[in-house]
């Protein structure tokens, strides 16, 4: 491709609501731009990147016998009331009707459509297993959508669903799919993380993320620094507690007065005890109405991990107001005590003896309280935070990390939520009528762009992986106009796109400086750059945009060695 | 591809619904199923035959130096509201609120959001002409729907957009897309006619349609039996009448008497007058208010050519008793002579004397009447609707045939309608700012597909063109179970394979007969059925699916002559 027959609109200056570098780069390599909050159209340059990162995901997944649909973006609310979660999805979910008055909405995820659909055509175990994906554009309705298209209202996803007879053939198509995402993601040049992760708003009971480490990124993950042991901080497990050693001396359960002492480093101070002695009660709100998790004062609880020991659909933070009015305790002095909530506590709590929790009333706290023996929990669980430093739950010997993370992709065992939900029944061997088994698995197509480019930057611009990079060779000629250098730059032009090799030539008129720059912006892996002087002693200055070294080769001889220097860019 | 690891639902009825057999065919060869009105999901036989259609388009689009970017769909209102649109586009735009109760729309099409970048981004007629392109979903909130996905709510189109800096250039552009377009269809094995259209909701000066013809076609199309003339109905052009020989005689205007008498042929009877002898008063709404258009008796107006003569946004009949209101005259009776509604003749009515018309009261006509004694016209022009059998108005000697065709193309010359509202402007070389000029070209991807099914199918299935055929080859083993059979049929499917051509192999157990049906139904230019019999002797039978000519020949080598067969049938 011609530079000037390109629409490549660069800039200079980054925009002004960007926080991220990939924002920043897309726009200012002329790829992206904004229409509204959250929503953008792709130029040429942002679409060559976007085209060869679908195209790497439609191999590995033919690969794995996955097959290729398209299904609609306007999907019909009855789909949605069906599977319940017309209702549970919330404003993320854009909603509208029809010129008839019909409700629909701009689907932000398929598994309603897709299985309708084979609920209709499959009815025998012998079609099963079953896998379809599309690449599609999807709308999700954020509440603040940022960072560009990496986390737009509008975007590009592949998405797969599979169907199966039971969760042994659904267990092996995740193993196949965690492979092909693997192949994807390592392709595409990026260095990621597959981690446990949470099933969220799709439901389903097993999942893994796969997760691109970079500042960034709006995930934090836990992994070990010595196992390959990784998760989702909100999803990682605790080890749990050891065993205490002797029989303590039981403390009687005795009531204190703490005026105006709520915080747990109040209390602590105020009552000389360390932060882990004492035990927090955090209220949540849920599907299943207010339930009260217990911690140590010196964790976190993770909201995630108490709605999955729970069974909850949904769980966040109570309303003080919600709090009071329920218990009738005023917030800061909640315990577990006598308390009408069903309880939850976590194992660090089980395994502490003679702690401090709130009494249930202003100012007052109870010293030497025990589970068991003054309450009761409903379950006893994970459901603290984990932070760097904790134990490893997997290995003996290793600590937790944690790191930000760009979530690209993710991968859902799903059971039989939907399919229940949706009677998406097969007949097996037997002619017994059973629920399908599902899974799903979703890549981000312009997140996984933009998270390429968070790994693959430096202060000039982009650094393209080749596999995705727009085009693998950029020919700069210093000075177009200079026949000698037009002759050799066509000519180098010409030679490399007959060897299938894709470059852009800066035919442009513009100063040396401005190409030179546009070109450590744009980010091709290899620049050729062809001046006066050097091409008159037959040479011509071949620039790895990656470490920045560039040297002077024989022209034309060195077009023949391009083909393996691009080769090695890439391993 | 293997036919048991494919997903095809082929059924042996079609929907109740469909009523042509394009979607007939598409919902029984398990290409298409619907979701809601209108709406459709592609599964895998239907999206290969788009993707191919797709990559046609790609290539022509790339020839011509189009570039290929990507636009949202959803589609801020304040865009539609800057053209004028967002009022004037009625119920076909889908339209909504996000979360933050902004207004948006579902894009039906997307002058708007291309001017928008455009207008941002360039500045200088250095950067012109400037041709983008996308294929991309887009939704029209069809009243009624039908005929499967040739005329969807939601589907899948190739739209460009080209901005110039005068006329000329748009017109060089428009010429370079019309030649994309011919090899797009030609391509596609499609029989076609470019022909002249209307701009509709578009808008803009100039345009031309590309048709397919076929019954099933909701346009008419008129074109010369003996030039290269065409055009859809709506603009086809009547030949100006002949001035007359002689001088004629002209009685005077007079009243006469016709009681309950106000159909064309009640009148013409009752008077003994031949219809062509009066002339109809047709009383028409728009953005202008009522106007009368008149056509001699034996014809019909055209109500787009009319909206084009008086320059027009919108056209319809008008409400009989709006008529009533405005002008005090019973239906049946109104005449041009002292109405007080803006007058527009056909060119047949200025040619003609002595005619009859209403006489603007009950049960009255006028005779004798003569335009431009009688009455004025605002405007003479060629307003009436042209049938089979009229001379042509371009060549001397031929006549008008009308066929049905189904709209695959569209291109426009835009001139500066969404520039100047948009001010999207640009300096001239003499540094002055000027709008662009615009052109916008679209295929209709779905349809150009299912336009390929009504040209080329018989009572058995379809019979795909060998460019956009979702396999090349399909292969029938009758018995697949039958050693001697699948070792043949394996083979043939890894040669043909290796030789990139794309086959089918009909791995399934299933009846011969049944494959054999469901082979005709799916319709792959050939067919290589290999039976036991044959194979004994060394031979299998290629059928052509589109002769249903079958041959034996003698196996393997009869697929080294594959690649040419294929071949013949493309050309």
């Amino acid at each position: 491709m011609q530079y000037s027959k390109m629409f490549i609109p660069t800039l200079k200056d980054s925009p002004a609501d960007a926080e991220v570098v990939s924002h920043k780069l897309m726009v200012r390599a002329g790829m992206i731009r904004q229409v509204a909050s959250g929503i953008y159209t792709i130029l040429p340059m942002g679409l060559r990147v976007l085209r060869k990162v679908e195209q790497i995901i439609r191999e590995e997944m033919d690969r794995i016998d996955s097959q290729e649909t398209f299904l609609p973006s306007v999907q019909p609310a009855e789909l949605w009331q069906e599977s319940g979660r017309w209702d549970f999805y919330g404003k993320e979910l854009l909603r509208f009707k029809d010129r008839h008055g019909r409700e629909f909405c701009y689907g932000p995820t398929h598994e309603e459509i897709i299985t309708d659909i084979v609920r209709k055509e499959v009815k025998s175990y012998k079609k099963l297993p079953l896998i379809l994906y599309q690449i599609q554009t999807k709308f999700r309705d954020e509440v603040r959508p940022r960072y560009g298209i990496m986390r737009g209202r509008e975007f590009m996803m592949k998405d797969a669903y599979s169907f199966h007879t039971d969760d042994a053939s659904a267990k092996e198509t995740y193993q196949k799919m965690a492979v092909a995402y693997e192949n994807i993601f390592n392709r595409c040049g990026l260095g990621f993380k597959m981690v446990v992760a949470d099933s969220g708003t799709i439901g389903g009971n097993f999942s893994h993320e796969f997760a691109v480490l970079a500042d960034s990124g709006e995930d934090h993950i836990g992994f070990c620094d010595s196992c390959d042991y990784a998760s989702n901080l909100e999803r990682a497990e605790a080890r749990a507690p050891s065993p205490a050693q002797d029989t303590p001396k039981l403390d009687n359960l005795k009531e204190v007065s703490t005026p105006g002492k709520k915080s747990v480093q109040e209390v602590a101070e105020f009552l000389s005890v360390l932060p882990q002695q004492i035990v927090k009660t955090i209220v949540m709100d849920s599907d299943q109405g207010l339930v009260a998790g217990l911690v140590r004062g010196d964790r976190e609880i993770n909201p995630i991990k108490l709605k999955n020991l729970i069974g909850a659909e949904w769980i966040r933070s109570a309303d003080p107001k919600a709090i009071s009015e329920e218990t009738g305790i005023p917030l800061g002095f909640v315990g577990p005590v006598g308390l009408k909530l069903k309880v939850f506590a976590d194992r660090e709590v089980e395994a502490s003896n003679n702690f401090v929790t709130g009494a249930n009333k202003t100012d007052a706290h109870f010293t030497g309280v025990q589970i068991n023996r003054d309450f009761k929990a409903e379950q006893i669980g994970d459901i603290r935070m984990v932070i760097e430093g904790d134990p490893c739950p997997k290995c003996a010997s290793g600590t937790y990390q944690v790191k930000r993370g760009i979530e690209v992709g993710h991968i859902f065992i799903l059971g039989t939520k939907y399919s229940k939900s949706m009677k998406a029944h097969f007949l097996d061997l037997n002619g017994k009528e059973n629920p399908m088994v599902m899974g799903c698995y979703g890549v981000g197509v312009g997140r996984t762009a933009a998270a390429a480019i968070e790994q693959n930057h430096d202060e000039k611009g982009i650094i393209w992986p080749v596999p995705i990079a727009p085009f693998a060779v950029h020919i700069i000629p210093t000075n177009y106009s200079q026949d000698a250098v037009k002759k050799a730059s066509d000519s180098a032009y010409k030679i490399l796109q007959e060897r299938n090799i894709e470059v852009l030539l800066d035919d442009r008129t513009d100063r040396m400086g401005v190409k030179l720059n546009d070109a450590d912006l744009l980010g091709m892996p290899l620049q050729i750059i062809i001046g006066p002087k050097n091409i008159e002693s037959g040479k011509v200055e071949v620039k790895v945009r990656k470490t920045g070294v560039s040297e002077l080769h024989d022209f034309p001889q060195v077009l023949e060695n391009i083909p393996a220097i691009l080769k090695d860019l890439v391993s």
